[in-house]
């Protein structure tokens, strides 16, 4: 079974890498970019069958290592 | 307009980080994981109005900054 979990910053949290990112693309030369915020991805392969198991030990592992709940989001979709 | 770009490994391009998280998820007792490979996820706000100019100035920031493509795939979402 394959899972993804993206990890964002929640609202209101600064992010000084999406402002650095957009301001190098700023002196790139590419224009119309207002904003960036930047998160991570975790593509995972799970052994469970289940995909109400597979969620369940994902949101444990997003609560206890993936995500810093005080400061981030996170999204857990069971692919396949 | 809103966008999402997901930056990850290329298949066959190792991934220690990833390692590491599955090694730390067994070590916390959490059971079935069989692979973990991390990526990077940018929410991006824009001011275009076509979404297809919008795309084209992604796809751009992504071969130029934010995806190094000898070892990255990117993948460009318009959201809204």
């Amino acid at each position: 079974m394959k899972a993804r979990v993206t990890v964002t910053l929640k609202n209101g949290v600064l992010d000084p890498q999406g402002k650095a990112i957009e301001g190098a693309l700023s002196s790139l030369g590419i224009e119309g970019v207002t904003g960036v915020r930047q998160g991570k991805v975790f593509d995972i392969e799970l052994s469970h069958t289940q995909p109400e198991a597979a969620e369940a030990a994902l949101k444990d592992a997003c609560e206890r290592l993936l995500a810093n709940t005080v400061i981030e989001n996170y999204r857990v979709e069971i692919l396949s």
